[in-house]
């Protein structure tokens, strides 16, 4: 088999077939190919696509190019959820604890973040003394005994997913529906969970600009997890505002304490029961959906959700005063309030920009050399379809930075913000619900 | 400048700036650019293709990417002919002395055959002692001597084309229209000639297989070669035959001898003298070119035409015998007729399949490391709209090889005859003209 046979099918539009992806992953991975190859081959997928069948045939070849985690050692159907990246969100901290609460096993491996996007594993951390480097057997232990886990990636995941997104990133093939979907799944699928529930952001602040293309991903990869044997569904969420108020690390921990105590932003909440209620209807632990947003609100309500947490922080060497505590967390030197300079209603919130702020604060990357200020981030005071005053607080920077990078960053915010003369409504989290 | 923004921006359609194509070809002729990225923007440029501005840029970087052959002591208007490649094309054997016994000075460079194509220094080289390597002092004195004179490329010309096509050749992105154009124009215009005439083969055995994809290339290449100070002009001619009789190096040379004498086989003699017959009037050394083809005429009957073959061959160090004596040329030791099984109208030939036959039997290298035999090849006895009878002579293949790769020939130019009952008339040379 010829590597440019390949490279010219997928060119005039073919179909590849298990046998040449098979070759392409295998021979890829053990360094056969070259990468002008394989970009060449990734840039005539970007424009001719790949059917169903070829990515998932794509997909399982990427999973099996590494080791494969066998959680069978943890009783119970172990479900996972993965979000395609969106600012301020937070909802692995709270979704873990309460699915676990329920008895139901959440072995979580997360990522940490770059760019405008931050990572579960960074917002952690913020929790003094907590660590994510688990030892596979203490990892496995603890969710035997606790019911829930979020730790780094461990082993050799996926080493084909790694080659493979290190090339598209300098090749301007990152953009590709087939490819954003394989990416995903495979290390989803290598990481060993039964169920798998996808929330695939959209909008302005996310890969997906717009609700069809979001579908579009959500579907194949619906399809995909459950073509190779794990029941998979997917939520579309809007991005065209952060998730929640809290941008930054131990900002959005404190957020995520605050919303397991019931107390949480409208939209986050809403998130994280609507999507918890799917995950205990994938581990057939209730009736239907309904019946579990019943049964969420009393784990919230009884205190047994942040109980959870707490035994989760507690295993993993976290100090427990901090969350018992909120105010325990450190606070920035300066805490900078954006005030709006119109009057109306806030119509949209730039997520990128508002992302991007927060990292120029310190509660992202730019780089993945960079180190982060786990106190800096910003707070949104309003969000879409709040009415706001002309001087009235519309954001809260909190920041160690110089006042240079403030005004910058408090000019970004500012104009992040588009208000709006017409009353907006309230826009639903989420837009379409996909098995 | 990072180059991951100009694969994207191509990648999304957009035109490449003057700017952002001198840093591609300077620095990856450098090698500041990895071929990984390179083959990603070839490969978008193959889907979202180049605006001729775009083009222009390309090819007027590509040619400076090296030597530019300096022909300045030659006085006179240099006039050069290219052909994109055919099957038994030894057309420029016959041009350059033809036009060269007006007195226009022809300085030309050409190429080795690889694949299905011969090549026009092979060819050459098949009269025994001539040379193809002469000093840039001598290729220039000849060409003021004699008039003419067909070496092999000296100096570094192009290196940039020499990186690109090696990266195309290896990832499925040959085929594509800038690529070709930009790539064949910046060595016409590296070769220093004052006017370029383009043969643009089209059809079955050709890179384009219409005519309308060859008066595009065609009149994209007129347009490059235009807007960078040359007069440049293109013939399309067909392809769906292989041009004349035969197809091999010493056969070919035999062939533009007796066309040179005014006997060769009517395609090919046609070719010869209405491409002259612009190449005259480009180096304005007549009227038009209806004037030129009766001068071409006596030129041909006077024997001044061959005189002048005859002379660059003796400049060359050739030994004269043989084209004063075709029947000195060695013969293979086998001489095997392919017979027709069907009696009607010859359709078609494909070309292809005959280059390829040629090839196998040593008239062509299917790598660069192949060694030629001179005297191997295929006389076509039949050409297309000749009446044929069952068990009549097709063509002949000319063989040193053994019975097996005889027969696995024999059969393929067989079946590369598309007989037809009805009557088929003979088809026109040149399809179009384009200045």
């Amino acid at each position: 088999m010829r590597f440019v046979d390949i490279i010219s099918k997928k060119r005039y539009g073919g179909a590849l077939t298990e046998e040449e992806i098979i070759f392409f992953i295998k021979e890829y991975v053990k360094g056969n190919i070259p990468d002008y190859q394989v970009s060449a081959l990734l840039m005539a997928i970007v424009f001719n696509g790949m059917n169903l069948e070829e990515i998932s045939v794509l997909t399982r070849e990427m999973m099996h190019s590494g080791d494969v985690i066998d959680l069978s050692a943890i009783k119970g159907i172990k479900v996972d959820k993965h979000s395609t990246g969106g600012v301020g969100d937070k909802t692995s901290l709270v979704l873990g604890p309460l699915v676990a609460s329920f008895g139901v096993p959440v072995a979580k491996m997360s990522g940490r973040g770059l760019g405008h996007t931050g990572g579960t594993l960074d917002k952690l951390e913020s929790i003094p003394s907590l660590t994510i480097e688990l030892s596979g057997e203490r990892f496995i232990n603890q969710v035997n005994t606790v019911g829930c886990a979020i730790i780094g990636q461990t082993g050799n995941l996926v080493p084909a997913d790694k080659k493979l997104y290190a090339l598209r990133d300098v090749t301007a093939t990152v953009e590709s529906i087939p490819l954003i979907a394989s990416s995903i799944m495979s290390k989803k699928l290598a990481s060993g969970s039964d169920t798998i529930l996808l929330d695939v952001k959209y909008g302005s602040g996310a890969f997906m600009k717009t609700l069809e293309q979001g579908r579009e991903l959500a579907r194949l990869m619906v399809n995909i997890g459950n073509s190779l044997g794990r029941d998979t569904r997917a939520i579309l969420t809007n991005m065209d505002q952060p998730l929640g108020l809290a941008i930054g690390n131990n900002l959005e921990v404190k957020e995520a304490v605050v919303t397991l105590h019931g107390h949480g932003p409208h939209d986050f909440s809403e998130l994280c029961k609507r999507a918890a209620a799917i995950m205990l209807e994938q581990a057939k632990v209730v009736k239907d959906q309904k019946d579990a947003l019943g049964l969420i609100e009393e784990k919230i309500k009884s205190g047994e959700a942040f109980a959870k947490f707490r035994e989760m922080v507690k295993a993993q060497g976290g100090d427990l005063s901090y969350i018992d505590d909120l105010t325990k967390f450190p606070v920035t030197k300066n805490i900078i309030p954006v005030l709006s300079t119109k009057e109306g209603y806030v119509e949209h919130i730039d997520s990128l920009a508002v992302g991007v702020g927060g990292m120029k604060l310190g509660a992202g990357r730019a780089t993945v050399d960079d180190v982060l200020d786990m106190s800096a981030g910003i707070i949104l005071n309003k969000k879409v379809g709040d009415f706001v005053k002309k001087g009235e607080t519309l954001a809260t920077l909190y920041s160690n930075k110089e006042s240079k990078t403030n005004n910058e960053v408090l000019k970004e915010v500012h104009d992040a913000y588009l208000i709006s003369k017409e009353k907006i409504g309230t826009p639903p989290i989420i837009s379409d619900y996909i098995k």
